[in-house]
Protein backbone atom coordinates (compact mmCIF):
# COMPACT_ATOMS: atom_id res chain seq x y z
CA UNK A 1 0.00 0.00 0.00
CA UNK A 2 1.70 3.22 -1.05
CA UNK A 3 1.84 6.53 1.32
CA UNK A 4 -0.87 7.84 0.03
CA UNK A 5 -3.29 5.69 0.14
CA UNK A 6 -2.35 5.06 4.10
CA UNK A 7 -2.25 8.82 4.56
CA UNK A 8 -5.90 8.74 3.23
CA UNK A 9 -6.91 5.65 5.62
CA UNK A 10 -6.42 8.04 8.28
CA UNK A 11 -9.73 9.36 7.55
CA UNK A 12 -11.40 6.66 8.45
CA UNK A 13 -10.33 6.96 12.38
CA UNK A 14 -13.04 9.37 12.57
CA UNK A 15 -16.66 8.65 12.61
CA UNK A 16 -20.01 9.23 14.07
CA UNK A 17 -19.43 8.25 17.44
CA UNK A 18 -15.65 9.87 17.62
CA UNK A 19 -15.82 13.11 15.28
CA UNK A 20 -12.88 14.58 17.18
CA UNK A 21 -9.25 12.42 17.73
CA UNK A 22 -6.62 13.10 19.74
CA UNK A 23 -2.66 12.78 18.03
CA UNK A 24 -2.39 9.34 19.93
CA UNK A 25 -5.54 7.91 19.82
CA UNK A 26 -5.29 8.54 15.53
CA UNK A 27 -1.44 6.85 15.91
CA UNK A 28 -2.57 3.66 18.08
CA UNK A 29 -5.81 3.23 16.40
CA UNK A 30 -3.97 2.81 13.11
CA UNK A 31 -0.76 1.15 14.51
CA UNK A 32 1.51 3.96 13.86
CA UNK A 33 3.83 5.79 16.09
CA UNK A 34 3.10 9.31 16.58
CA UNK A 35 5.27 11.06 14.66
CA UNK A 36 4.61 8.98 11.44
CA UNK A 37 0.66 10.11 12.29
CA UNK A 38 1.75 13.95 12.84
CA UNK A 39 3.07 13.37 9.06
CA UNK A 40 0.25 12.12 7.82
CA UNK A 41 -2.22 14.52 9.51
CA UNK A 42 0.16 17.45 8.89
CA UNK A 43 -0.54 16.27 4.82
CA UNK A 44 -4.23 15.89 5.64
CA UNK A 45 -4.58 19.20 6.91
CA UNK A 46 -2.69 21.40 4.48
CA UNK A 47 -5.28 20.27 2.08
CA UNK A 48 -7.88 20.85 4.52
CA UNK A 49 -9.27 16.95 4.62
CA UNK A 50 -8.52 17.20 8.30
CA UNK A 51 -8.64 20.40 10.69
CA UNK A 52 -7.21 20.84 14.20
CA UNK A 53 -8.84 22.61 16.87
CA UNK A 54 -6.46 25.35 18.48
CA UNK A 55 -8.16 25.13 21.86
CA UNK A 56 -8.15 21.34 22.22
CA UNK A 57 -5.79 20.03 19.72
CA UNK A 58 -8.03 17.45 18.59
CA UNK A 59 -8.36 16.56 14.95
CA UNK A 60 -11.58 16.44 12.76
CA UNK A 61 -12.17 15.93 9.45
CA UNK A 62 -12.06 19.22 7.25
CA UNK A 63 -14.13 21.09 5.11
CA UNK A 64 -11.90 20.36 1.87
CA UNK A 65 -14.44 16.82 1.55
CA UNK A 66 -17.42 19.74 1.26
CA UNK A 67 -16.32 21.82 -1.51
CA UNK A 68 -15.36 17.70 -3.09
CA UNK A 69 -18.76 16.36 -2.31
CA UNK A 70 -20.68 19.63 -3.93
CA UNK A 71 -18.22 19.58 -7.00
CA UNK A 72 -19.20 15.56 -7.22
CA UNK A 73 -23.13 16.28 -6.51
CA UNK A 74 -22.43 18.94 -9.43
CA UNK A 75 -20.99 16.98 -12.15
CA UNK A 76 -22.32 13.45 -10.89
CA UNK A 77 -25.80 13.25 -9.48
CA UNK A 78 -26.75 10.85 -6.53
CA UNK A 79 -29.76 9.54 -8.76
CA UNK A 80 -28.08 9.19 -11.73
CA UNK A 81 -25.09 7.89 -10.10
CA UNK A 82 -27.52 5.07 -8.05
CA UNK A 83 -29.41 4.63 -11.81
CA UNK A 84 -25.94 3.05 -13.00
CA UNK A 85 -25.36 0.86 -10.40
CA UNK A 86 -28.38 -0.68 -10.63
CA UNK A 87 -27.99 -1.10 -14.25
CA UNK A 88 -24.96 -2.99 -14.11
CA UNK A 89 -26.55 -5.50 -11.27
CA UNK A 90 -29.74 -5.77 -13.74
CA UNK A 91 -27.04 -7.13 -16.31
CA UNK A 92 -26.24 -9.83 -13.95
CA UNK A 93 -29.50 -11.23 -12.39
CA UNK A 94 -31.42 -10.06 -15.54
CA UNK A 95 -34.43 -9.02 -13.42
CA UNK A 96 -36.53 -5.76 -12.44
CA UNK A 97 -34.75 -3.85 -9.33
CA UNK A 98 -36.00 -0.47 -7.84
CA UNK A 99 -34.69 1.97 -5.40
CA UNK A 100 -37.02 3.51 -2.68
CA UNK A 101 -36.74 6.07 -0.88
CA UNK A 102 -38.38 7.32 2.46
CA UNK A 103 -39.87 10.77 2.54
CA UNK A 104 -41.10 11.25 5.98
CA UNK A 105 -43.26 8.03 7.00
CA UNK A 106 -43.64 6.70 3.10
CA UNK A 107 -41.27 4.65 1.53
CA UNK A 108 -41.59 5.60 -2.45
CA UNK A 109 -40.67 4.28 -5.40
CA UNK A 110 -37.59 6.37 -7.04
CA UNK A 111 -35.66 4.73 -9.35
CA UNK A 112 -37.19 1.39 -11.53
CA UNK A 113 -34.77 -0.26 -13.86
CA UNK A 114 -36.71 -3.03 -15.56
CA UNK A 115 -34.80 -6.15 -17.23
CA UNK A 116 -35.03 -6.49 -21.25
CA UNK A 117 -33.73 -10.30 -21.15
CA UNK A 118 -37.90 -11.33 -19.82
CA UNK A 119 -41.09 -10.57 -21.64
CA UNK A 120 -42.59 -11.77 -18.41
CA UNK A 121 -41.14 -9.09 -15.66
CA UNK A 122 -42.37 -6.81 -13.17
CA UNK A 123 -43.41 -3.63 -13.85
CA UNK A 124 -43.91 -1.08 -11.48
CA UNK A 125 -44.42 2.81 -11.36
CA UNK A 126 -41.89 5.18 -10.13
CA UNK A 127 -42.88 7.73 -7.34
CA UNK A 128 -45.19 4.57 -6.28
CA UNK A 129 -46.10 4.28 -2.42
CA UNK A 130 -44.91 0.86 -1.05
CA UNK A 131 -46.78 -0.02 2.11
CA UNK A 132 -44.30 -0.54 4.78
CA UNK A 133 -45.88 -3.74 6.24
CA UNK A 134 -46.01 -5.54 3.00
CA UNK A 135 -43.04 -4.77 0.99
CA UNK A 136 -39.33 -6.80 1.03
CA UNK A 137 -38.14 -3.14 0.66
CA UNK A 138 -40.94 -1.53 3.27
CA UNK A 139 -39.71 -4.41 5.98
CA UNK A 140 -35.99 -3.25 5.52
CA UNK A 141 -37.22 -0.17 5.79
CA UNK A 142 -38.99 -0.53 9.44
CA UNK A 143 -36.00 -2.82 10.70
CA UNK A 144 -33.23 -0.35 9.61
CA UNK A 145 -35.00 3.35 9.14
CA UNK A 146 -36.11 5.97 11.79
CA UNK A 147 -36.41 4.31 15.03
CA UNK A 148 -40.14 6.06 15.26
CA UNK A 149 -41.14 3.72 12.22
CA UNK A 150 -42.26 0.85 13.27
CA UNK A 151 -44.44 2.61 16.02
CA UNK A 152 -45.99 4.63 13.49
CA UNK A 153 -47.02 1.91 11.21
CA UNK A 154 -47.88 -0.96 14.07
CA UNK A 155 -50.19 2.43 15.15
CA UNK A 156 -51.85 2.63 12.11
CA UNK A 157 -54.15 0.16 10.19
CA UNK A 158 -52.04 -2.91 8.48
CA UNK A 159 -54.12 -3.17 5.72
CA UNK A 160 -53.98 -6.33 3.30
CA UNK A 161 -53.16 -6.22 -0.41
CA UNK A 162 -52.95 -9.87 -1.17
CA UNK A 163 -53.79 -13.35 0.96
CA UNK A 164 -50.11 -13.38 2.26
CA UNK A 165 -49.88 -9.88 3.17
CA UNK A 166 -48.74 -9.96 7.41
CA UNK A 167 -51.56 -7.96 8.98
CA UNK A 168 -51.07 -9.43 12.29
CA UNK A 169 -48.13 -7.28 14.34
CA UNK A 170 -46.74 -9.73 16.56
CA UNK A 171 -45.73 -11.50 12.74
CA UNK A 172 -44.59 -8.41 11.88
CA UNK A 173 -42.29 -7.62 14.52
CA UNK A 174 -40.84 -11.04 14.10
CA UNK A 175 -40.16 -10.61 10.53
CA UNK A 176 -38.70 -6.88 11.15
CA UNK A 177 -36.43 -8.41 13.69
CA UNK A 178 -35.57 -11.28 11.67
CA UNK A 179 -34.60 -9.03 8.76
CA UNK A 180 -32.24 -6.78 11.45
CA UNK A 181 -30.89 -10.00 12.05
CA UNK A 182 -29.93 -11.18 8.31
CA UNK A 183 -29.50 -7.69 6.84
CA UNK A 184 -32.08 -8.60 4.14
CA UNK A 185 -35.23 -9.38 3.75
CA UNK A 186 -37.27 -11.40 1.39
CA UNK A 187 -41.59 -10.88 0.83
CA UNK A 188 -43.46 -13.79 -1.38
CA UNK A 189 -47.03 -11.92 -2.86
CA UNK A 190 -47.06 -10.11 0.28
CA UNK A 191 -48.13 -7.13 -1.83
CA UNK A 192 -49.12 -8.90 -5.35
CA UNK A 193 -50.01 -12.29 -5.38
CA UNK A 194 -47.18 -13.91 -7.56
CA UNK A 195 -44.26 -11.20 -7.62
CA UNK A 196 -40.97 -12.17 -4.96
CA UNK A 197 -39.36 -9.43 -4.02
CA UNK A 198 -35.72 -8.93 -2.47
CA UNK A 199 -34.58 -6.34 -0.91
CA UNK A 200 -31.43 -4.65 1.43
CA UNK A 201 -31.18 -1.21 3.24
CA UNK A 202 -29.74 1.53 1.73
CA UNK A 203 -27.73 3.73 4.67
CA UNK A 204 -26.99 7.10 5.17
CA UNK A 205 -25.46 9.61 7.05
CA UNK A 206 -26.80 8.49 10.31
CA UNK A 207 -26.20 5.04 10.01
CA UNK A 208 -30.31 4.55 9.49
CA UNK A 209 -31.78 3.44 6.18
CA UNK A 210 -32.76 6.17 4.03
CA UNK A 211 -34.26 3.83 1.81
CA UNK A 212 -34.03 0.30 0.51
CA UNK A 213 -32.59 -1.42 -3.05
CA UNK A 214 -35.10 -4.28 -4.35
CA UNK A 215 -35.05 -7.17 -6.74
CA UNK A 216 -38.47 -8.39 -7.77
CA UNK A 217 -38.96 -11.39 -9.74
CA UNK A 218 -41.82 -13.51 -11.11
CA UNK A 219 -42.69 -15.91 -8.67
CA UNK A 220 -42.25 -19.19 -11.15
CA UNK A 221 -38.73 -17.91 -11.81
CA UNK A 222 -37.23 -17.92 -8.27
CA UNK A 223 -34.65 -20.78 -7.80
CA UNK A 224 -31.72 -21.01 -5.25
CA UNK A 225 -29.02 -20.37 -8.11
CA UNK A 226 -30.98 -17.34 -8.74
CA UNK A 227 -32.09 -16.27 -5.02
CA UNK A 228 -27.89 -16.30 -4.20
CA UNK A 229 -26.96 -14.21 -7.09
CA UNK A 230 -30.01 -11.37 -6.51
CA UNK A 231 -28.44 -11.15 -2.91
CA UNK A 232 -25.04 -10.66 -4.15
CA UNK A 233 -26.54 -8.05 -6.23
CA UNK A 234 -28.11 -6.54 -3.42
CA UNK A 235 -25.18 -6.85 -1.41
CA UNK A 236 -23.39 -5.08 -4.38
CA UNK A 237 -26.25 -2.30 -5.21
CA UNK A 238 -26.78 -1.78 -1.00
CA UNK A 239 -22.86 -0.96 -0.47
CA UNK A 240 -22.17 0.85 -3.32
CA UNK A 241 -25.71 3.25 -3.26
CA UNK A 242 -25.35 3.71 0.54
CA UNK A 243 -21.65 4.97 -1.01
CA UNK A 244 -23.03 7.51 -3.51
CA UNK A 245 -25.49 9.10 -0.88
CA UNK A 246 -22.72 9.80 1.84
CA UNK A 247 -24.26 7.05 4.14
CA UNK A 248 -22.66 5.57 6.70
CA UNK A 249 -23.41 1.34 7.52
CA UNK A 250 -24.27 0.60 10.98
CA UNK A 251 -20.76 -1.07 13.00
CA UNK A 252 -22.48 -3.88 13.41
CA UNK A 253 -24.23 -4.37 9.98
CA UNK A 254 -21.90 -6.69 7.92
CA UNK A 255 -21.96 -6.25 4.24
CA UNK A 256 -21.11 -9.30 3.39
CA UNK A 257 -24.26 -11.26 5.76
CA UNK A 258 -26.38 -11.01 2.39
CA UNK A 259 -24.64 -14.28 1.06
CA UNK A 260 -24.26 -16.18 4.21
CA UNK A 261 -28.05 -16.29 4.03
CA UNK B 1 5.95 19.14 -0.54
CA UNK B 2 5.14 15.35 1.00
CA UNK B 3 3.99 12.75 -1.81
CA UNK B 4 0.57 12.49 0.12
CA UNK B 5 0.01 16.38 -0.61
CA UNK B 6 1.01 16.15 -4.18
CA UNK B 7 -1.73 13.32 -4.73
CA UNK B 8 -4.36 14.92 -2.49
CA UNK B 9 -3.40 18.47 -5.23
CA UNK B 10 -4.60 16.20 -7.94
CA UNK B 11 -8.16 16.66 -6.92
CA UNK B 12 -7.64 20.43 -7.41
CA UNK B 13 -7.89 19.10 -11.18
CA UNK B 14 -11.43 18.57 -10.89
CA UNK B 15 -13.76 21.53 -11.49
CA UNK B 16 -17.33 23.13 -12.09
CA UNK B 17 -16.34 23.47 -15.68
CA UNK B 18 -14.18 20.14 -15.90
CA UNK B 19 -15.87 17.34 -14.09
CA UNK B 20 -14.71 14.73 -16.03
CA UNK B 21 -10.53 14.41 -16.87
CA UNK B 22 -8.28 11.79 -18.67
CA UNK B 23 -4.81 10.74 -17.15
CA UNK B 24 -3.07 12.93 -20.17
CA UNK B 25 -4.74 15.85 -19.03
CA UNK B 26 -4.72 15.57 -15.17
CA UNK B 27 -0.70 14.50 -15.73
CA UNK B 28 -0.41 17.76 -17.95
CA UNK B 29 -2.06 19.68 -15.85
CA UNK B 30 0.25 18.57 -12.53
CA UNK B 31 2.86 18.88 -15.04
CA UNK B 32 3.80 15.09 -13.95
CA UNK B 33 4.60 12.25 -15.93
CA UNK B 34 1.42 10.06 -16.91
CA UNK B 35 3.20 7.09 -15.07
CA UNK B 36 3.16 9.25 -11.69
CA UNK B 37 -0.66 10.65 -12.41
CA UNK B 38 -1.81 7.49 -13.07
CA UNK B 39 -0.06 6.32 -9.66
CA UNK B 40 -1.31 9.04 -7.53
CA UNK B 41 -5.00 8.45 -9.36
CA UNK B 42 -4.94 5.27 -8.50
CA UNK B 43 -4.27 6.42 -4.60
CA UNK B 44 -7.16 8.56 -4.77
CA UNK B 45 -9.54 5.74 -6.46
CA UNK B 46 -8.42 3.01 -3.71
CA UNK B 47 -10.15 5.20 -1.42
CA UNK B 48 -12.90 6.55 -3.53
CA UNK B 49 -11.55 9.95 -3.87
CA UNK B 50 -11.86 9.83 -7.98
CA UNK B 51 -13.50 7.33 -9.86
CA UNK B 52 -12.76 6.39 -13.54
CA UNK B 53 -15.38 5.39 -15.68
CA UNK B 54 -15.46 2.07 -17.23
CA UNK B 55 -16.04 2.96 -20.37
CA UNK B 56 -14.96 6.55 -21.15
CA UNK B 57 -11.75 5.90 -18.64
CA UNK B 58 -12.41 8.88 -17.67
CA UNK B 59 -12.15 10.31 -13.86
CA UNK B 60 -14.13 12.17 -11.84
CA UNK B 61 -14.42 13.07 -8.13
CA UNK B 62 -15.58 9.45 -6.15
CA UNK B 63 -18.03 9.10 -3.46
CA UNK B 64 -15.69 9.36 -0.41
CA UNK B 65 -15.99 12.91 -0.26
CA UNK B 66 -19.74 12.68 0.44
CA UNK B 67 -19.27 10.16 3.18
CA UNK B 68 -16.96 12.36 4.85
CA UNK B 69 -19.13 15.60 4.07
CA UNK B 70 -21.76 13.90 6.22
CA UNK B 71 -19.29 13.11 8.66
CA UNK B 72 -17.96 16.55 9.04
CA UNK B 73 -21.22 18.33 8.25
CA UNK B 74 -22.62 15.92 11.61
CA UNK B 75 -19.33 16.94 13.77
CA UNK B 76 -19.27 20.24 12.91
CA UNK B 77 -22.41 22.06 11.57
CA UNK B 78 -21.77 24.93 9.31
CA UNK B 79 -23.59 27.38 11.35
CA UNK B 80 -21.02 26.60 14.42
CA UNK B 81 -18.26 26.51 12.16
CA UNK B 82 -18.82 29.54 10.52
CA UNK B 83 -19.46 31.07 14.17
CA UNK B 84 -16.33 30.04 15.01
CA UNK B 85 -14.51 32.00 12.56
CA UNK B 86 -16.55 34.91 12.74
CA UNK B 87 -15.27 35.16 16.52
CA UNK B 88 -11.67 34.73 15.73
CA UNK B 89 -12.13 37.99 13.45
CA UNK B 90 -14.53 39.81 15.59
CA UNK B 91 -11.36 39.41 18.15
CA UNK B 92 -8.90 40.88 15.69
CA UNK B 93 -10.90 44.00 14.29
CA UNK B 94 -13.15 44.71 17.78
CA UNK B 95 -16.64 45.25 15.79
CA UNK B 96 -19.34 43.94 15.32
CA UNK B 97 -19.75 40.88 12.05
CA UNK B 98 -22.80 39.44 10.86
CA UNK B 99 -23.39 36.51 8.62
CA UNK B 100 -26.61 36.92 6.43
CA UNK B 101 -27.61 34.23 3.93
CA UNK B 102 -29.96 34.51 0.64
CA UNK B 103 -32.79 32.51 0.98
CA UNK B 104 -34.70 32.49 -2.29
CA UNK B 105 -34.80 36.86 -3.20
CA UNK B 106 -34.64 37.66 0.64
CA UNK B 107 -30.98 38.26 2.09
CA UNK B 108 -31.28 37.49 5.97
CA UNK B 109 -29.10 38.07 9.06
CA UNK B 110 -28.00 34.71 10.16
CA UNK B 111 -25.40 35.39 12.59
CA UNK B 112 -24.44 38.21 14.51
CA UNK B 113 -21.21 38.11 16.72
CA UNK B 114 -21.19 41.00 18.67
CA UNK B 115 -18.13 42.99 19.80
CA UNK B 116 -17.34 43.13 23.35
CA UNK B 117 -14.84 45.58 23.35
CA UNK B 118 -16.85 48.87 23.16
CA UNK B 119 -19.69 50.07 24.68
CA UNK B 120 -21.14 51.69 21.82
CA UNK B 121 -21.22 48.87 18.80
CA UNK B 122 -23.81 47.86 16.20
CA UNK B 123 -26.64 45.46 17.63
CA UNK B 124 -28.15 43.60 14.96
CA UNK B 125 -30.96 40.93 15.22
CA UNK B 126 -30.81 37.83 14.15
CA UNK B 127 -33.08 36.31 11.17
CA UNK B 128 -33.83 40.28 9.68
CA UNK B 129 -34.04 41.13 6.72
CA UNK B 130 -31.78 43.04 5.04
CA UNK B 131 -32.45 45.18 2.23
CA UNK B 132 -30.33 44.29 -0.86
CA UNK B 133 -29.99 47.95 -2.38
CA UNK B 134 -29.10 49.54 0.75
CA UNK B 135 -26.83 47.48 2.90
CA UNK B 136 -23.14 46.70 1.79
CA UNK B 137 -24.01 42.53 2.71
CA UNK B 138 -26.88 43.47 -0.17
CA UNK B 139 -24.79 45.29 -2.83
CA UNK B 140 -22.27 42.10 -2.71
CA UNK B 141 -25.20 39.48 -3.00
CA UNK B 142 -26.56 41.59 -5.98
CA UNK B 143 -23.07 41.72 -7.39
CA UNK B 144 -21.98 38.23 -7.07
CA UNK B 145 -25.18 36.11 -6.37
CA UNK B 146 -27.82 34.55 -8.74
CA UNK B 147 -28.01 36.39 -12.25
CA UNK B 148 -31.69 36.95 -11.57
CA UNK B 149 -31.45 38.86 -8.54
CA UNK B 150 -30.10 42.42 -9.33
CA UNK B 151 -32.89 42.58 -12.20
CA UNK B 152 -36.07 41.05 -9.35
CA UNK B 153 -34.41 44.37 -7.15
CA UNK B 154 -34.14 46.73 -10.29
CA UNK B 155 -38.17 45.50 -11.16
CA UNK B 156 -39.77 46.50 -8.01
CA UNK B 157 -39.03 49.06 -5.97
CA UNK B 158 -36.33 50.76 -4.02
CA UNK B 159 -37.49 51.97 -0.51
CA UNK B 160 -35.65 55.19 1.21
CA UNK B 161 -34.44 53.97 4.75
CA UNK B 162 -31.90 57.12 5.11
CA UNK B 163 -30.98 60.16 3.13
CA UNK B 164 -28.05 58.10 2.10
CA UNK B 165 -29.66 54.83 0.62
CA UNK B 166 -29.33 54.63 -3.02
CA UNK B 167 -32.67 54.86 -4.88
CA UNK B 168 -31.49 55.28 -7.77
CA UNK B 169 -31.27 52.32 -10.46
CA UNK B 170 -28.20 53.76 -13.13
CA UNK B 171 -25.92 54.45 -9.65
CA UNK B 172 -27.15 51.35 -7.73
CA UNK B 173 -25.59 49.35 -11.01
CA UNK B 174 -22.45 51.27 -10.68
CA UNK B 175 -22.19 50.50 -7.44
CA UNK B 176 -22.84 46.85 -8.29
CA UNK B 177 -20.10 46.84 -10.84
CA UNK B 178 -17.94 48.41 -8.70
CA UNK B 179 -18.14 45.70 -5.47
CA UNK B 180 -17.98 42.76 -8.94
CA UNK B 181 -14.40 44.35 -9.56
CA UNK B 182 -13.32 44.96 -6.22
CA UNK B 183 -14.57 41.74 -4.65
CA UNK B 184 -16.41 44.14 -1.70
CA UNK B 185 -18.63 46.44 -0.54
CA UNK B 186 -18.42 49.59 1.46
CA UNK B 187 -21.67 51.14 2.47
CA UNK B 188 -22.04 54.37 4.34
CA UNK B 189 -25.18 55.54 6.49
CA UNK B 190 -27.31 53.33 3.26
CA UNK B 191 -29.31 51.48 5.50
CA UNK B 192 -29.30 53.47 9.04
CA UNK B 193 -27.46 57.11 9.45
CA UNK B 194 -23.89 56.29 11.17
CA UNK B 195 -23.39 53.09 10.37
CA UNK B 196 -20.82 51.88 8.28
CA UNK B 197 -20.70 48.84 6.70
CA UNK B 198 -18.23 46.36 4.85
CA UNK B 199 -19.35 42.99 3.35
CA UNK B 200 -17.58 40.46 0.94
CA UNK B 201 -19.19 37.41 -0.57
CA UNK B 202 -19.71 33.77 0.48
CA UNK B 203 -19.86 31.21 -2.05
CA UNK B 204 -21.71 28.73 -2.38
CA UNK B 205 -21.31 25.24 -4.48
CA UNK B 206 -22.03 26.74 -8.29
CA UNK B 207 -19.34 29.69 -7.52
CA UNK B 208 -22.67 32.30 -6.51
CA UNK B 209 -22.69 33.93 -3.71
CA UNK B 210 -25.14 32.23 -1.22
CA UNK B 211 -24.73 35.38 0.97
CA UNK B 212 -21.94 37.53 2.80
CA UNK B 213 -20.06 38.38 5.89
CA UNK B 214 -19.58 41.97 7.09
CA UNK B 215 -18.47 44.04 9.75
CA UNK B 216 -20.30 47.09 10.97
CA UNK B 217 -18.68 49.94 12.78
CA UNK B 218 -20.39 53.50 14.39
CA UNK B 219 -19.21 55.89 11.89
CA UNK B 220 -16.89 58.06 14.07
CA UNK B 221 -14.83 55.35 15.04
CA UNK B 222 -14.10 53.73 11.19
CA UNK B 223 -10.05 55.18 10.24
CA UNK B 224 -7.59 54.11 7.19
CA UNK B 225 -6.02 51.75 9.90
CA UNK B 226 -9.10 49.63 11.13
CA UNK B 227 -10.62 49.70 7.57
CA UNK B 228 -7.84 48.18 6.52
CA UNK B 229 -8.12 45.88 9.06
CA UNK B 230 -11.30 45.35 8.76
CA UNK B 231 -10.89 44.06 4.96
CA UNK B 232 -8.37 41.81 6.03
CA UNK B 233 -10.79 40.09 8.35
CA UNK B 234 -13.36 40.00 5.55
CA UNK B 235 -11.00 38.48 3.40
CA UNK B 236 -9.86 35.94 5.48
CA UNK B 237 -13.69 35.30 6.78
CA UNK B 238 -15.14 34.85 3.18
CA UNK B 239 -12.55 32.38 2.62
CA UNK B 240 -12.68 30.57 5.48
CA UNK B 241 -17.26 30.63 5.24
CA UNK B 242 -16.91 29.79 1.60
CA UNK B 243 -14.67 26.74 2.55
CA UNK B 244 -16.97 25.73 5.64
CA UNK B 245 -20.57 25.71 3.08
CA UNK B 246 -18.06 23.56 0.42
CA UNK B 247 -18.38 26.60 -2.25
CA UNK B 248 -16.44 27.29 -4.95
CA UNK B 249 -14.90 30.64 -5.63
CA UNK B 250 -15.13 32.10 -8.85
CA UNK B 251 -11.91 31.52 -11.01
CA UNK B 252 -12.00 35.61 -11.65
CA UNK B 253 -12.43 36.16 -8.18
CA UNK B 254 -9.08 37.08 -6.24
CA UNK B 255 -8.93 36.17 -2.80
CA UNK B 256 -6.36 38.96 -1.90
CA UNK B 257 -7.86 41.50 -3.77
CA UNK B 258 -10.06 42.83 -0.49
CA UNK B 259 -6.35 43.83 0.89
CA UNK B 260 -5.92 45.66 -2.31
CA UNK B 261 -8.46 47.71 -2.86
Amino acid sequence: MGTALKVLKLLDSFSLQQPELGLSQIARMNQINKATALRYLTNLADYGMVEQDPQSKLYSIGTAPLRLANLREAAKPRLTAARIVMKAQVLKVHETMHMSLLKSDQLQTTLVEETQAHSVRISIGTSEILPLHATASGIVSLAFGPRNLLQHVLDGSLPTYSEHTLTNPDRLMDLVDETLHKGWCESVSGYETGVHGFAAPIFGEEQTAIGAIACVIPQPRVTSDLRSAVLDALSIASKEITSVYGGQFPANYRLNQLQTS
